[in-house]
């Protein structure tokens, strides 16, 4: 793996690194940590890295590892940056035969992200999209069940995604911008880029289902705020299901509260980020049951995600290692020639149709809430 | 009390009943308790009244009882018949002077409660609308919360209110309609005013604020369906605030679930009716807390609410019971000239609120989720 | 119903009055409320009683209404008394032929509560003792599960009963030491009567099992502190099963947090009193379950226990309703010569094993814990 | 880092590289993973290890790496085996000068513990018992809070620590015993070795109180079961504090239920391992407060702990982690001459400590829950 992003102080690198090692099946051979290549250098040094494998840039990188041995050179980029600063890696990185696996959103424009696409169906590469919370093993057991048909036929989702830091951060410090809230760096969405996307991919990860158009109402709460940081969305779903969705970084007091209800007609399900070990299943007919990793009753395939036994709590770096355990082995079966029936990571597709969702809201939103598709 | 409807086998009859007497604050005296006469007179028997008090429909209990001297003759009307059978039984009792209680919603049409509204206001009646769960403590604490400007500015609501007793019961008693599913009993909201009052209430009890504009997506879920069982609704407010609403009656396994977070600049309040001694509260600056009923830190004006001390707790009939118990201490004081700075019971007012609510969605919806005033 | 007990001010008084009315087949006729007659005569103004049936003390109560004839005397005594109080008026009460409701503790020896039994007995009367905790049908519903069968072979019990009411109670107001801890009026056990009492009762409640032995070890914290606040026990069963109780009212920030913990060889339930409403039941091989009042999977005996539906929680006062209900039903049936099956509330006999269990604690931690039969 | 134990297969032996290895602070140098040869080279070819140094038994693998030149040798041993192999590879490497980190119990003796604490002493080496619960950011929350007072005095300990997974293990299986069961690989103690060391360590870790004293009823629940697998301990502290520890194989449907609930005079903490991202505070003046890693109102020290921002759950390998970061700190410092204030990790003290207090339970036990000083 090489790394673009990810300097020293920045969180994301940091979570990528510790989750793509955790199951000794990816190894760091080399960056682009930092557009300052003293900075990029010492990150890698910190990482036990050769000096002359920390680039300046991705160019550098890319191109260099590309004319090294196989074997030797990194088989995939993990890009780490500002939204701004993926698509360029990403498409140099597919076009020198890299496999990709890039945070999300993906990419600033729908355009953009059909370009990655076509470019890993043509190169028949990997490409991985990091909405991690799609690694979390009561996610996969939600699936499952979905999937089994245990729940009936899908009727209704809700979900929201709920924080708190942008409460005062804009109030009381609106010089030092973060750069979710700069729309040069985020894209034409602020929380829809940033947390909006993680609800919309969760509620199709689960249900399988495809959101096909929403009515958005957005809110840019504070003082010189330029993209949304609340809102609330209605939306329908291929099936005719239909959906709220809430997301907010102003909700005083959250953390991190990603929720998720999916109602079909003969249970449902709930799952809470910050609770993320239980899932809740309520029946038409019986009691209530709580899933937990490894616990009764959990399909075979999601059992196999656990790394420790029941009872032993695995967080949000064990379920962003799952994102990159599964992307490993599908990428080692490619290239020992194997197919797999199930990778079950988000893909290039899942990046695009989240582009689209950013910039459907916006286009809603900008009409007084008319229905938008996807 | 007099009251109509509640015959034997009726179930909110029976919490009407038990709600209001349990202060020893309120008798009943007399009761219409079933178009069949025969059913009122055996109800009546059964709640140890005379046979000559128990009446055959609301028009002869109110002339009657209105021809008895004062001290003897009821106080006021208690109506909790289905939603098309309140408007006349509570328009005839004003006019005849007598105070009254309403279930909700209060009445089909916005008319019809203008008019109830125009007649408490001119023959200085007291009416009180049995939005029950306004009688939560733990809801009074959160309204005090709000008002006293601990939140800060409210910014965000999400409000949910999710049942799944509709889930199989329309599928496979299509023919045996509950009256709720029938628009002729019910108006033209079904979730809408069974539940979706209730939660329109809560969110302008406890912030104080107006709901001025909605716009819905309503679902008709299940064979024959006339009426929505299940729908989300956006919503502004008048201080600019923005909210979600979603509602279902075939949200499967739910039974109960009224839940509402509210957001403000400062802290928000977290709420669940089936969880409904406990309120939590989060903070920009400070660890989450849980309020309990006469726990530490509740303001005095909640804490008197308690009938009992910190951990034992209260439940739905309680809640119901201080409606009707704030009511007939307003009553008292009417009654001995007094005036009450907070009397504290939902009123005519919001009854009329309530039913341009259910139009409003339902025109929202019929125009494919625009937005409609209040 | 006559009360001794319960004036103005008295919160069981309160309590017993509201439990005993809520289902309408229990009357209030009369009353020794205090030892000062006018205060009794107020409180019972303020219950709308006829001032010649607001008697002096439970002595001129008792003589008194067993002169009236029957219909019109009272027909069973509720004493809600300290616990120094219990004794006489229930002693008096039997041998006047009047049925007994009492409060726990039942008497301050064992061998009052023998007295108590044997005349109950002789007499053929009805004794109900207000361990109120039972009446809880997520209470019942785990009992009715263990006499199903359904959780195997009971193994393991766990149960505390936490409060922290004195942690600042007897530091700073140690001349106005409340009653229960006071040895004259509760007893040789302080928080072992007041509430150890409370979850001896509910395990054998619960589990259909007698505790055979126990050992303790208690604690006396404050100054000038002379009866037990807090205690910690161990006890063995009849069965061979082993348990633990904990309970305190120094437990700080404690509200009412009785909890119990069954452990069968198939399954186990946890229910906690200010959860009331759910009872959490894990087993070997399935995912753990949340039963509910009125829910999904409830027995039909369980289910006959809810007034309301589904979702609308109960509390205290429903719970110890029951108490009364099953009491006035068992009332009812044995006046018109019938007998029931299960009357399902805790008798007389259940009150001498409550003071048999005070005298074996305080035995024991005066031998060290040494272990003590019951 | 060498290893001894944990060949492929083993449970633990995965878990100690995962948490050794998260902060990029330890490599995994060489091991003697299994008494097979074959599976111990067999181990380390999947974890990348040379062959020459994977080794036939720690015997060898201490001899041959002590004469490697520093800097390319292991710098400590790490212990993964079963109770009864500790002691022996724990002492060869204090003795050959190497640091030791050392799954828990120590020791199957109390003597064995004393020689251990002896030779760390006098050979001023560094050694760390994986007591891992001590890890949990909110257990050091916790700790911060008694230490600073802000609990008050401490008088009150209640403790559990309640696992199923051997409900039906011996019943059905009897023959394939677990090496936990088996008194010569695992001591005198079963459960009590197992958890019961963890709930005292954890007791000890939080308050900065040892238990002076305690009173054992331990149970063998199962055929031919040699061991304790269940039990209820009375325990007393050194500053007059009480409490009781329950313990539990058999707790049918419990997965790795540790929770602790500690009273002081102000204030108490409630913490649950299977919840472990939340601690409950509850005060005797203000409502209940929910601490969050890295959250509001946290210690710097604590926050200082998380590895990601708050919302985001870290688990049990974080906290494992934990214990491995903060040993490979306080090793580095001393390596590098200097002195740690609070290195915070469980030593051979603790370690000593545990071993007595399994002796002390089972002769208490013996005795008929005599109490018995440790």
């Amino acid at each position: 793996m090489g790394m673009v992003g990810g300097g020293i102080g920045s969180f994301m690198g940091g979570v990528h690194r510790k989750a793509s090692t955790m199951d000794g099946m990816v190894e760091l051979v080399c960056g682009a940590f930092s557009s300052n290549l003293e900075k990029s250098r010492e990150t890698g040094k910190s990482l036990y890295l050769p000096q002359h494998r920390c680039y300046e840039n991705f160019r550098e990188m890319i191109e260099k590892e590309s004319r090294l041995p196989e074997g030797e050179r990194m088989d995939f980029v993990s890009i780490v940056t500002p939204n701004h600063l993926h698509f360029e890696p990403a498409k140099m990185a597919l076009e020198h035969g890299f496999h990709v696996v890039c945070d999300k959103p993906m990419t600033l424009t729908v355009a953009e992200g059909k370009t990655l696409e076509k470019l890993v169906e043509n190169n028949k590469l990997l490409f991985a999209l990091t909405h991690n919370y799609t690694g979390n093993s009561m996610v996969k057991q939600a699936r499952a069940m979905v999937k089994n048909g245990d729940l009936g036929e899908i009727r209704k989702v809700q979900v929201h995604y709920l924080q708190g830091w942008m409460t005062n951060e804009l109030d009381e410090q609106a010089t030092t911008k973060p750069w979710r809230a700069d729309p040069s760096k985020s894209g034409v969405g602020g929380s829809l880029g940033d947390i909006g996307t993680h609800a919309e991919n969760l509620v199709s990860y689960i249900t399988g289902l495809k959101i096909t158009e929403i009515a958005a109402d957005l809110a840019r709460i504070g003082p010189q705020r330029l993209l949304d940081n609340d809102g609330n969305i209605l939306f329908r779903m291929e099936n005719g299901a239909k959906g709220a969705m809430s997301m907010s970084q102003i909700a005083t007091g959250e953390e991190n509260d990603l929720s998720i209800r999916i109602y079909g007609s003969k249970g449902s399900v709930q799952w809470r980020q910050e609770d993320s070990t239980r899932l809740f299943v309520k029946w038409a007919d019986r009691p209530e049951q709580i899933f937990t990793p490894d616990g009764n009753g959990i399909y075979d395939q999601v059992r196999a995600v656990s790394r420790i036994p029941n009872g032993h709590p695995e967080g949000y770096l064990e379920a962003f290692a799952n994102i990159y355990r599964n992307f490993a082995v599908h990428l080692m079966a490619t290239m020992e020639g194997k197919t797999l029936a199930d990778p079950d990571y988000p893909t290039v597709n899942d990046g695009v149709r989240g582009v689209r969702f950013i910039h459907a809201a916006v286009e809603s939103d900008s009409k007084n809430s008319a229905w938008v598709s996807l």
